[in-house]
């Protein structure tokens, strides 16, 4: 294999297609458009304008870099995300900040970057009486920002071999002989099902008793596991009916399992796929911490049966998938969901999937490697595989779940000591790092817990979790190596 | 190498071992006793018949278990290990559940595990009038908790081959024909050199004004890094006195160093021996810390430069080599010092020192071991070898490190439930759980924070409390092992 420096021909490819993608973007802008165009509210103007000015802003930029493509290497691959996420950060920032909102731009930014990394935390608030384009845009942008980490980490990042992806790669992709012909044919699905999945759960959210409007808000963000609401109550204020909570609580851990799984499960009816270690120990990590909070509410908070669990359920599946819908203040339930809450924080999804954190299938070849090692201990002269399910891990793939973990701990450590020199509390530097990082939402406290808002931050503070959702959506070492000075070197 | 299981020979000898390290205690509960007459304190008696009931108990168990010893295998030694810090904890707890201070056997055992591990935290209150022979035999405990855990990681872990202690025995051994020779030597200069920098601690104490009870007493815990004081201020008793602040600074920053380091430089003036890599990562760390805080101190909170850098060095020092004693209640100097505290909890100082935490020399290699992460994602193909200053540290050992730093983390998490389930608020147990696997002393908030005191805790925290100290002390692994089937199945 021949190496690539990061010359011209590398960033021209890398602008063109970034460019290519703002094209779609613009287009992307016209819905909420035509939505604010139907409730007859002013905001159509901004995303009209916005949609041209970034349309034509982009066919300039695509027309002046484009030429013969530049051979695909990992550099470009990484150039090419990073400068994807970017674009969808500024261009989705750019019509908050000009709308009928009048925020800042460092909050129309956290909030487009909070969307795009399906976060779901947020800065503005009076979501009930608040503009409709503005609410599908912000709906939007963490679909998009779902469907986008999914193409990521199914199609993108096995070639860069970020983080352990490389055995996924192996999995999805089975034996094959014409590779092109079987990768369309897994795309064109892939986008059917989580559009598929999206559409099915407006349906059932609507038969449930939410409006329209609120159903497709609902049902995008629930698929990209994001959790922005159109409500300041969040999923609370849907959350008198079970029926409502219950759909919600399925569809996201739909949304947190393989689709690479799905895929094959819905395609192809391959039952036997949904019998990977790490959708297993996802569902016993679920079943066992909704288990122990029905317990404490039933018992120590002498709540109802079906109120205990429904919203345990609820709240438990959206801290791991990552989505942040909040049912109700968890955090008032007591000390004990507040500490379940903030490690489960770390947790994630499954690989492959919409849901960020440290993710199962990495909890699962650690634990593995824990219980080799004690082996080890007792014969260090016996042979103890690394295990992932029946397979063997390869060392290779051991030492970079390694990485990502220290990395992704490192950078919890450095974004909770940066917010707290903002002047945060110990409670909301250390649980906001961590939720930006793993991109769930809500923290601990009062100021970013679920009944809070991230609106009062100061702005370093707001920059510092942008960067840190950032940071998190990208599998961390995705945009560590732009800081390599080895990544610029020819 | 032929396989031994914990066979009855195994067992008996580890009995034996540990019945032999009972007469030693039972002896040493005479120091406490002479204090307490010397005192004319009714207490004596309860360490005199503790001595002897103890003493005679350990004969017998001795005279019953002696006989041919079992050959050496890694099971006899973990399982030596063990019984030891479980004899030591639990002798010590006796004469304190038995004496004036009338507190319950969790109590007296919290105390004496908390001792042992050199952690610090206390339940009792109203030390500054507390009987001499309790408080010299808390900190006698430290003492030998001290020089127990240095003999661990320089003399038995190596053998084990836990966490990664493998590459400082071959850098402690040098080249050498005739090991036993050396190893005789090594051990002596090892005491001579324990016991010395304790007495020169105490003289410099006594110099700078603390009286000669004081003196002994914070000189044997500051060696032990383990932070027992004989006042409810802690050290803030004697803070108006910098040299005072100075000279235990320098003397936790010492004894958070290598000892096989500080052999080679004492006793052979090898100058040389201090440029371990972990060492200068060690101060620099202090370094960068005391600045922070120090800066912090003077303009935020607008304190004289002579009392910022002392009281901010002394503070951190204090955290970092897990000794825990505390100036002034530094949780009050604003969330940027608690963030800090909190963070700095989890480090530690160097390898074969009295302190605890994950160390500096893991970090370290984790630090190597990311970059040459992140140069292998750029350059697949590359040779990216992972060094410990001018050495290549072999697979083996980063494994090993990985591991130490993934079971410290999950103990963590648990420990933080389990508190939380208690009743605990999130920052109590989380900080708890750390302070108490870390063996530093203080958590943060205002229960156990360095205001506090951990009598009010329940008995359950206490319990799980007491776990993890001996877990952390004995580098989680050690510990481990006896949980695994295997290590019991012959």
């Amino acid at each position: 294999m021949t190496r690539h420096g990061v010359n011209g021909q590398t960033f021209r490819s890398a602008i063109f297609i970034a460019a290519i993608f703002g094209l779609y973007l613009a287009t992307a802008m016209l819905v909420p458009a035509m939505v604010d165009l139907y409730y007859s509210n002013d905001d159509w103007k901004v995303f009209a304008l916005s949609a041209f000015f970034i349309g034509a802003g982009s066919l300039a930029a695509a027309m002046s870099t484009r030429g013969n493509p530049a051979p695909f290497s990992k550099r470009l691959g990484f150039l090419v995300v990073n400068f994807l996420w970017m674009t969808l950060s500024i261009c989705g920032a750019i019509p908050l900040y000009l709308s009928s909102l009048g925020i800042g731009f460092v909050d129309a930014l956290f909030e487009s970057v909070s969307a795009v990394t399906t976060t779901g935390s947020t800065v503005i608030s009076g979501l009930d009486h608040l503009a409709p384009g503005i609410l599908i845009w912000r709906s939007l942008l963490q679909w998009i920002g779902g469907i986008g980490i999914v193409a990521l980490g199914l199609l993108v990042l096995p070639f860069l071999r970020v983080g352990g992806f490389s055995y996924f790669r192996m999995e999805s992709s089975d034996t094959n002989e014409k590779p092109f012909a079987r990768f369309a044919v897994f795309v064109r699905a892939f986008f059917a099902i989580y559009f598929g999945l999206t559409a099915t759960c407006a349906v059932l959210y609507g038969t449930f008793g939410m409006g329209l409007f609120d159903a497709v808000n609902h049902a995008m963000t629930t698929m990209a596991t994001g959790g922005f609401s159109t409500r300041d109550a969040s999923f609370g204020a849907f959350a008198q009916s079970l029926p409502l909570l219950w759909t919600s609580t399925i569809f996201m851990t739909i949304a947190g399992m393989p689709f690479s799984v799905l895929i094959l499960f819905m395609a192809r009816g391959r039952l036997d796929a949904l019998r990977d270690p790490q959708i297993i120990a996802y569902l016993v990590i679920i079943a066992c911490a909704t288990l122990m909070i029905t317990i404490y509410l039933r018992l120590g908070n002498e709540e109802s049966f079906g109120y205990a669990i429904s919203h345990a359920a609820f709240n438990i599946v959206s801290i791991i998938t990552t989505t942040g819908y909040a049912s109700a203040d968890y955090t008032q339930w007591g000390p004990f969901m507040v500490a379940i809450a903030f490690f489960l924080t770390f947790l994630g999804g499954c690989s492959g999937s919409t849901s960020g954190g440290i993710k199962t299938y990495r909890i699962v070849i650690i634990s593995s490697a824990v219980r080799a090692g004690v082996r080890r201990l007792i014969y260090p002269h016996g042979i103890h595989n690394i295990r992932y399910g029946t397979v063997t891990v390869d060392p290779e793939m051991v030492r970079s779940v390694f990485l990502f973990i220290c990395s992704y701990l490192f950078l919890w450590v450095v974004g909770g000591v940066a917010l707290a020199a903002t002047g945060l509390d110990l409670e909301t530097s250390i649980s906001g790092s961590i939720t930006a990082l793993a991109n769930v939402g809500p923290g601990i406290g009062d100021i970013i817990g679920p009944a809070g808002n991230f609106a009062i931050l100061s702005d370093p503070a707001k920059v510092i979790l942008s960067i840190l959702m950032l940071m998190g959506r990208l599998e961390i070492l995705v945009m560590l190596v732009l800081f390599s000075p080895l990544f610029w070197r020819d």
